[in-house]
């Protein structure tokens, strides 16, 4: 791509993802966008300014002109994590800031986006090209928040017996039909970032590629549904200590763990809390909101085990490389705001890249050779390789350009109002050998 | 009063109150409007739709021909405290609710303004009279809250880096002069509500009316000042442990206590957090925001002791029969929004319906006989008799009309996000004969 | 009493007081007496040695020639909360002290009564008329402490499954009848140590004596019984806010409560852990273990109330002026190690001053003119004047000799891990004219 | 072996393994065996029940004819966690259990001892065969309590400001000199018990034996000494968040993190509590008692690594291959009770099976295809497979036997009372060809 074309598509995808965002804002009231309903969720406005404080601290403060922050405090309210740019205000705090308010942080948003482009625009090839990886990042950490704003909106309006919606409904259809189990032979294989099959960016915890020994193993070609989910709740699933991780079954006595995370029961009849109002729940959709501990649950109860990320990523592989796609992947471009029943079995791995994020078996921890870089960026996710669980694939509310097959997101296994769900494995017939 | 003058009356008070309520809102944001900073601070909408709950449970649904609810939930979240209200929104969360927001609880307002006129408009003169107890306890609840408003508002921005103030300042003036001292006899005397001296109105707890024996003692006629305190912190008063209750000793270590709640250090200069913007501490102010606990300490230091609610009651009743008032109190309606300096001393008592609440030495318990009434608004006050201190007075977020003698405020020992301050009392000269 | 004959009471109170703190560990193993089972609790060889380190700290170290510490780094472990004294370990870790152990605590208490002896002998009458204050106050700690021994060993043994007892039980005879009403006029009374009808012997906060109003009010003659308590229970008392303070239906909630601290069900059964075993709930015996919000429920759903601190010392000093005793009290000397069945009504007062500690309606507050004295010996009881209430008479618990009408005992609202009951009290028909 | 001689073999193992246990605890009075310094931690004389109990439960309660228990209760005291076992008592609550008391826990050892042997006297072959394996897993059992009964009344006596000692100091002598590194190719190893090398024995976590792909690496020779920490915090390596992981930062910042756990400043000396007392800090000896979170920033710091747990057995199974050992490891059979400084560098890995349990980068997850036993054994390992981390080696606390090359031991990052030291990786020059 010659420099010209280059600054034209990064002003074009600029436009773009600093778009979604509002406009995934757009249907919350000030008031929406100011509450925090736990320490791991963060107010609306503050995801839609610490996204632009990122373009603020990593691009326009070291290569503006004559930089001046658009308001001092601002760094010190919308920093995240970034021990390398100075203190920050405490996150669980997020929820008592009311100014700036959702129109303030949306001048603030405007005024970035002036000097962003502006900056773009000025920038000679040379610098151009030596910044374009951190404008990049800056779409993906966007996008990230993206995800998150919905995520969090879920947990915020969980907790109001107003019952309000995010939006409106769209209904689901399609007969999941039985579990299908595909084979993988294993052996020596791949393993991390491949641009050819990937796109070209990646974040830096999905590298080195590297090589990684796989024992024969085979992958369920759907999600575990809700109708499966209930079958295990009335088997004593959450009664039964024998099938929990002792970690997982201290949180289900202390935090009275009995069913999915947005499940209520009302009247003897099963509901579930979702961005587009409180609904029965439905058998043939993907249980939604289930920790890693509960997968796991899951999954010893069903005779099973969980994926490890690298078998799920070779089989996601293999997948892709099929010349026809097995489906469309149920993204936030569906605008369905929640996991969506699976299309036929159709001997292929269904609902890879979308509906819900997937538990794996594995730690979140760095990949052989992996450095961060240096300075703040190095921030970005090598200092959370501790005590989370690597999750695969995508959701519903990933916006479309940010799931593939490399991608590794994490959360502590007790972790239950991300939009996750579960996918089964098992052990294959043989050892490959080598 | 006739009652169509009564009817005349209820209706005009009922007008201002409300009226007052949305005043005191207006400045403040919807995101404003929703935040609570912390588990016994509430947000400012909360406060005004629960009011309006109030209003609407105990009086429209019980007399309103064909009631209805404006809205089923709302009984829910805006229930404070009343158990035989039913089930209640749990306090420490009521900053997670973001709907109904500022313009909904405005509009709730309406509502219940309209049918509490076209209610009082209605009745004969009979019901009029047996509900006007009810109607003008909804009044002076109504008033609590308007200063609750402004104190927890105060407690919302002051954690917000950008320090955002609620009022323009107005500077106070008035040199307080050195603390004199008022000589009371004692004796046996009578306390508790006195409907000639303080106005028909009261609540429960100011009642009956009864004896007690005093001692002789006598009463600073002025509140403590910032200069007063500086050097009591500058004699180690945070750091000595022999002057403290040891409950109040084991708060200064385990919260960090060094000086007034709101007080901050910079660069050597000590700025204090107010409604009107973070100013430097003025030496001629009353020192605002203390605990009991620390206002026990400073008296300890300070050879002298806190009054008993009793003293203060006495006293204060002896300042207003003198002919000519001794000064203005600072309440709301000077909209200084803050602790003035006093007057110079004129042989009387200053400061003594204004300013600060003043903390006592009494444990806050029922008078001798008192029994709450029936029902739920039994809960009003009786139920938390235990492990409070009295106050007594007002201060400069208390609504004209809301101060009198009898008057009972308390909070716990430890609390320092109301704006309190300290009076000093000491034991007379002798004990008063029988 | 001439000094030689002070002297020897002296020696021989010393010896006595000593002697039976042994005597009350003497049944606990070393592993026993090692036990703290939650903050509140010392374990046995802590209060051994705490209460040979007040001889140590305030009559050896001032008074001894050539003084030094039995052991330096017993002055930091056994300080109970002496500010004045230094820094001491903090008190929810005493039970991680294993040494010294129980033996090595007995030859410290060896140690310094042989030194207290020597100084006691070697003293001129004037320096022993000087110090008698101090070894009297040093004689009533440990008796303090006997007491609290007792309680708190009861908790420790309360949780080990095996149900180990303390001592051999005594069969409780005598039905307590119908609760009588003794009626008192009331009117200004005089409150406080009487050392004519007291003893010699107060603590500082039972001083000074003064004067108080008091309306006419009535006192049950007797005991609240686990009989009236199981009908309170039977009623919904436990499951009913309307008849709590706030803060104890907090508690309630909170932890749970549905049956007194010790209570246990079995098969239907109500069993209560007593120092003597766990044996089945005896519905003459008096209620015990029950905080003050739980008597305060109780009187309220009764119809009644608690008595203050002075209505229960004027009506004691009354009963104690009759010519003949109303009955001996359920002292520790006793052994029976809990309440008893009171005997027959008498029209008297009964189970004043032994049985259960008596929870009234007064938050420990000082007396006026209260000033406790200099030094450390002023933290004895001062500094603990905050967010308690009274107790009074004696328990079964409390040795002979340290029970006085005067005496002002004190715990939380929320304590219920002393030996504590519930007397009733009533207004009575008239307010007492001046 | 014939079966008579496995059964002497076994009744050999048996006394000895049960021997050790008292001989380890002899030096602890009853009061030292009593307590709990927190949850992490038992008590002395509950390790030595609760290996009694296991005996009990899983070997005599299913073959001892006419089987009772010793005392119903204990089976509640001294299950630990097995689930499938029934209820038990709270972990963190062992230490208010002062009854049994050591001498009584000595009793029932005594007659478990008895019994086991009777049992394993009477038994036909094939049973004998059958059980010889949770007759094993028993031995194994009992000696990491060994290994932990140590590393807890450290801990209970590292809070006694008596600073007694558990026994006598032996001197420490060698110079480790400067850090070695070793090469190691990597390529295609298998991992996992291999009872040719490591003995018959393994825990089910060690299982099953399996191929890993490895990069090449290189191994320090040596572990990290307190020279080298103390270089490390003289750079303000607790100060530099940097450094760290996000959940490590977290912990310097929440506990106060400034040293290792058993290190106290004294006059601007460094000292460390050890089993033999409180010691100056000695720079040759490996530093001991530091969390994964502080290795892992140490090895930030050094520019190094920690190894994986797969390079850690690769590398010690290559240096067990030599035909002559490199050094005589550190266990408690040289009754030092604590690291000791290496022998000169010898271009072998040195410290490997003694001194400290080695960090590693490695997550405490299943090998692939494990699956636990069924039925109670199944709990001992698998269900601890989240948010641990692998320790590798042995440390001088570890039983003579106890140590392997396919060991897996495992902490929370968090831990720092286990005696943990810290060993380099790196990465090699070339990843290996397939």
């Amino acid at each position: 791509m010659d420099s010209g074309t280059e600054l034209t598509s990064l002003l074009k995808r600029y436009d773009e993802v600093r778009a979604y965002t509002e406009r995934l804002a757009a249907p919350l009231s000030p008031e929406d966008q100011t509450v925090q309903s736990m320490p791991d969720v963060s107010p609306t406005k503050w995801h839609r300014a610490h996204v632009t404080w990122f373009f603020e601290t990593f691009l326009l403060a070291e290569n503006e002109a004559g930089f001046t922050p658009f308001q001092d405090q601002y760094w010190f309210l919308f920093n995240s994590y970034y021990e390398a740019v100075g203190p920050r205000y405490a996150r669980p705090m997020r929820g008592v800031i009311s100014r700036p308010g959702a129109y303030d942080v949306g001048r603030y948003r405007g005024n970035v986006d002036d000097r962003m482009r502006d900056l773009m625009d000025s920038l000679d090839d040379g610098t151009l090209g030596k910044l374009a990886p951190t404008i990049e990042l800056g779409f993906h950490h966007e996008q990230q928040h993206q995800e998150l704003l919905l995520m969090d909106i879920k947990h915020v309006l969980s907790l109001n017996p107003l019952e309000p919606a995010y939006a409106d409904h769209r209904p689901s259809v399609g007969d999941p039909g039985p579990m299908g189990w595909l084979e993988y032979a294993g052996g020596l294989v791949e393993i991390g970032h491949n641009p050819a099959a990937d796109g070209t960016f990646s974040f830096d915890n999905e590298l080195p590629r590297h090589q990684q020994w796989l024992p024969a193993y085979r992958m369920a070609d759907r999600l575990v549904t809700n109708a499966e989910w209930l079958a295990f709740m009335a088997d004593g699933g959450y009664r039964r200590a024998e099938l929990w991780l002792a970690d997982g079954w201290a949180k289900v006595n202390s935090e009275g763990w009995s069913a999915p995370f947005y499940w209520r029961r009302r009247d003897d009849v099963w509901f579930e809390h979702t961005l587009t109002g409180c609904r029965p729940v439905d058998p043939d959709l993907p249980v939604c909101h289930v920790s890693q501990y509960e997968a796991d649950a899951y999954a010893t109860w069903a005779g099973k085990r969980l994926p490890t990320e690298a078998e799920w990523e070779h089989a996601a592989r293999l997948e892709q490389t099929a010349t026809t796609p097995s489906h469309l992947p149920n993204l936030a471009d569906t605008r369905t705001w929640h996991a969506q029943a699976s299309a036929s079995p159709n001997g292929r791995l269904r609902q890879l890249f979308g509906d819900c994020w997937e538990w794996t078996s594995s730690a979140y921890l760095p990949y052989p050779r992996f450095h961060p870089p240096a300075g703040a960026i190095g921030e970005y996710n090598g200092k959370f390789m501790s005590s989370q669980m690597v999750l695969r694939g995508g959701c519903a509310l990933t916006p479309p350009g940010h799931a593939r097959a490399s991608y590794r997101n994490f959360f502590p296994p007790g972790a239950r109002w991300p939009l996750t769900g579960v996918r089964l494995a098992d052990d294959g017939a043989d050892t490959p050998p080598c």
